[in-house]
């Protein structure tokens, strides 16, 4: 069977028939909905629900997980805060000029983005108002705003990585960031704004970047007081992929990892945000993590994340692997990795905003750890091996399936 | 926590502790026994035994296995055949000039080698005789001595890859084998010959090398009948290995795998029969079927097997990887591995022995398909993904281990 | 200095500008005019004429050759056989949709692109006809009609890779093919009847392809007699390039290489061309020549041409290099590259075409082994070191341009 | 012809027989004597003299270039300067146990070593007195010592990188060094002191490291008054070397680089010492500074050189190449390089004195430019195309021993 084609029909096998899924209908609300993720997204969104395209790289599409319940491609409609002002349309042309997605789609959804532009709202910046509280609630209220014309929405975090933030005592309940806000002060960085928000406005929230969002006690309190669940952080779509797909390899042959160098080099908007040292240090250390984990034991080696602006949206990295055998033989394995990063996350996003609005109709709260297999740091959650964190998403489908459906 | 060195004590976390392993003796028996892969086998075990080396690269060291019945180490002695008449010190001389084992270690266990030395015997070739059932009973009394002065025998074939070989309706019972013989024909191949004499004196059979061995209904009959457990074929050592935990990645992400290169330059004796083109018919079939298996559909893509005869013992694969993803972009991976065979192979093959005696002290019998995580073309499994191969693995260990030790 | 980019003015530094360039008229007749790289030389030509696109890739644009008497890209204009009949502006298309050009440009040309279409004539097979002189003849009136429109004309043959084929004592002299022809028989290969009849013609010859081409007796002595120059064979592009440029690092630091693997994938119609074996070989047996020339010793290692269909008109090669150095130490160079082959060989048959139409002005005469810098197998030189190669060019450019200026 | 083996006679074609040698007696003065480099030199030195090895990777064996007047190998002795104070047959056995030099090599020279060790004397560290004159003149003095045993000496800095250094207007001209110094001022680096300790005791300097030594105005004068040559600076052995080769095809082929990354991975001495990212940024430099000038415009990407201690005495580099060919086309190219730089560098010091030796007896002074071939930031000479300064090697070597010779 040859593998389907982007010129297939829609309903190629593993492709969820529209009976499978009957979930009503879903809005993503997007954090940073003008970036190239939110708009890869967004135009292969409304893609799908035109059967424009097939389902190449929906994870929700696999035939081992279990689609009942889950929203159809035309039920789901986009909305999002963005502080960059650039129009969808125009984001959608730089894409095609960069070769992410094909200029026939974006002129054949061009009414639907249209439509999603009229549903976008600004953002929030650091600093950008004395009064964090009265931030947190005109976001949540684009959000209520937004959730009144669908049955469920979801809120995921798709900006730019944040530097490291540290909210301190002020953020160590929520009685103390109520008190901190009454005193004045703005304790959260902007992405537990947005976080804060979704919870507020009644919605679970996804991390798909390293920034804080709703990594802060005060803010994991309250979404256990809403009872709404929450996943992320930040997305594995590249380089930290291919490694929990083959580390564990070296671990279950008991061969002895010496050191595991990783090169990233990568254009766009990501890699320029990542050449501020202190934003770059959110995602090594996620893309670090895992590794060791998997290993059970410390790997030297230097990491890094370069931008090399001339690559556009696309993402070189190189692994260099030193390992030793059988009687200290001395061995070594590399990889490149080229891939498109907007392209690998946006369906992944999809994803995310179906299985998680499937979870809160299944009576799921607190940190979803079976969506592990999406994330580089994934909360709720221990396991980094991918094909284990698959195990645990397939029987987690089902288990949301059954509930949903009986 | 570092990863446990070369020289550190045995007793490094991961390592079954002598009280675990009680299995009693056991006496490996190599179809190949001067070859490269049994000769690096030989030298590592008299090693481990004289802890003169760690376990890296023995699985059955892992501490997710369950250890217990397995035979230590220092119960290990080792028999074979070979058709080659070089002496063991000969064969260790060249893969210490190949940089594959250590001199000093080679040295350490010289006394161990000459004793084994003592123990292998001359093989079969090809049309060595007109009576191919006296053929197999020679080699069945030679197991049979062997074997007296151990509990358990294992019979592990490690030689040269044959080109594939038909044995047709006079292998297709026992009975029509016998009547084969009785009529002066010889339709076993030289590695069926050996799987049916290793059956004959009661030992259990692994077939390391894609050759056909016991894949001939009139030997499975025969280890039927004998209720003798028996497994295979193709050791998983390095390009396939790798395959087989990346190429579930695409499959769970649901990427569209468009083409997959392999490019496999290997020297050394391996290499050489391999540029029979005949023999690496066979090896090209194993190395292939996994991946179309893992992914659920043809993949196009050349592979090549080539002799580089400067590579000596060592091995360099390049893979290609094309793919699409998202909205049909296109990526690629590559990958380029560089070990050692031999030093790769060598633990698998002492684990598969301490494996396969337990499971005839645990009442297997038949295919043992969990042993599938050790092989390119797993006989009683249609698993190829590696890590789902290492859950069953881990779970089989522990039915066997409990069953043995209660 | 930033590198030129495709949107500066076609005036940057290293262009050359209109005055320098006044060769006349120059006609441009491609054998294979339909072929992806004749279509993609033929739309850069256009958008060159136009100023839409800078000289990237053009190697007459280099500062250090003499352009003083070459054709102005404006003055230059397009014909050619094919035995094709798919229309230009079809295969434009083919090549925008694989990311070969820009569906823009091919827009911004459409006008010029028909004037072109107008100009192509159609080609010969193998046994289209009895009677080879008439098939020779008529296309020799071809170019001949082409030719009335110009001031020089240079045939290039850029079509699909013929097997080797010996056209024997029927073209040992132009005699012997006269007699040949008169018996009725066809001794030349379909790429010697399009040499024969740009000879014919008065037309300079180039081959691009390794097709026998000029490469026959008879021919060359029809060359000699007419008093025309001629250049081949097969444009060095891609893998072979990269060889040619890193091999002399090797000899001149006394590295001893003692494998070199050579692995080709490509798709589109040239990879197709080349999965027949008979083609593959014309093709491997002028990648292998230069490397162990310029090495002066024989280097082991496979070389092998695969045809990935879904690689478009892209190709990827990899090449795996051993050497040892000082005290025999052994050491590893492998190399990757991801090249279009249409875009790399494109700009160099306009150059070819540039410099033979001069060399014709400046009374040249027989085979032009300063342009060897282009060709896998050099006519009428036996130097593969490109560096050494540029440096011919660069002299033979300031003698030719001396020589038509004073 | 196969390539000369390990094995070969010393005479095999290539090979400089000793009727062309005849260049009198020479010393070599390794500034950082115990070092892998200078180990590994001396040892292969006495190997080479021994004819234990033959001459892979030593440039004057090269057919090309006129090795009359030129020090045989067996007339050269060694001795040096260091800090450390490890015996050289420590030394040895460091290099035999990592792979760089065969443990039998330095069993059969054992004795050569020990003569060499007691020719070895300790250098100078920063700040080890608090009279950098009399530092001066006690290393002069050792020069001195061992010049008197041959006919020639040749200083060559192979110690570790030192960090970048500004000697301010304390060397602006020898007189004001000698003012500094009678005020009490230290105001050379070591590496200076060493080169200036070599040219008062009469000797021409080489530096093979990026470290200050000669590049000093005071001492470029005394070597001018002196009248002695002087080399450097920075061995190319890797990673660089093949940029020099590769990056004029891509100028000479118009094609435009767009990025080019270089990951430099090594363990060892050197990566050590390169960790201090001071050092290490006198390394970037000159690694840079010819891409650029090659190029004709800047390059982005980066540039790192990380410290894997696993590695040892090896090095693994990666470099990407982006590029855009005609109409904008991208493409990229990758190399990997895994190469040992002791035994790279090795033979090039050894090259470098017999070239150096041979330059005082042809009466050269002041900058050797034509030795550019042999280093990253060539001193005389704004050169990097390794094919370029390879033909102003070979012409230079014609004329030094044409001149010796008459």
């Amino acid at each position: 069977m040859a593998p389907p084609s982007l010129h297939d029909s829609p309903d190629h096998p593993g492709s969820a028939s529209p009976s499978d899924v009957s979930g009503g209908t879903l809005g993503i609300w997007f954090v940073g909905a003008r970036g190239s993720l939110a708009t890869t997204a967004t135009i292969g969104l409304h893609a799908l629900a035109a059967r424009l395209t097939d389902e190449t790289g929906c994870v929700t599409a696999h035939p081992d997980l279990d689609a009942r319940g889950l929203a159809a491609w035309s039920d789901i409609v986009v909305g999002g805060h963005d502080v960059d002002t650039t129009p969808l349309a125009k984001q959608a042309e730089r894409l095609v000029a960069g070769g992410v997605v094909p200029g026939v789609l974006v002129h054949q959804v061009g009414a639907d983005l249209e439509a999603t532009e009229a549903r976008l709202r600004s953002g929030v910046r650091t600093g950008d108002s004395p009064d964090q509280r009265a931030d947190v609630e005109r976001l949540a209220a684009d959000v209520r705003e937004f959730a009144a014309a669908v049955d469920r929405v979801v809120v995921i975090d798709v900006s730019s990585t944040e530097p490291p933030h540290d909210a301190g005592e002020d953020a160590a309940t929520w009685a103390a960031l109520e008190a901190a806000w009454d005193a004045g002060r703005a304790p959260l960085s902007p992405s537990s704004t947005y976080a804060c928000a979704a919870l507020l406005a009644g919605a679970p929230y996804v991390a798909f970047t390293p920034s804080p969002g709703i990594d802060v006690p005060a803010l994991r309190e309250l979404a256990d007081e809403r009872g709404l669940p929450y996943a992320g952080s930040d997305g594995k779509t590249g380089e930290t992929l291919v490694k929990s797909a083959l580390a564990p390899m070296f671990a279950t042959r008991a061969l002895a990892v010496r050191s595991w160098t990783s090169i990233n080099l990568l254009g766009g908007g990501d890699g320029s945000t990542l050449s501020d040292p202190a934003a770059r240090s959110s995602k090594t250390g996620t893309k670090r993590s895992g590794l060791e984990s998997i290993l059970g034991h410390e790997v030297p080696g230097p990491m890094h994340i370069d931008y090399v602006e001339d690559l556009g949206d696309w993402k070189t990295a190189w692994d260099h692997v030193r390992f030793d055998g059988f009687l200290g033989t001395r061995m070594t394995m590399q990889f490149t990795w080229e891939g498109c990063d907007s392209a690998l996350a946006a369906p992944l996003v999809l994803d995310l905003a179906r299985l998680t609005a499937r979870a809160v109709a299944a009576g799921e709260r607190g940190p979803l750890g079976a969506l592990g297999f999406f994330f580089k740091s994934p909360i709720g959650s221990a396991e980094h091996r991918l094909a284990t964190q698959w195990d645990d998403l397939v029987a987690w489908s089902h288990a949301c399936a059954e509930r949903v459906s009986s």
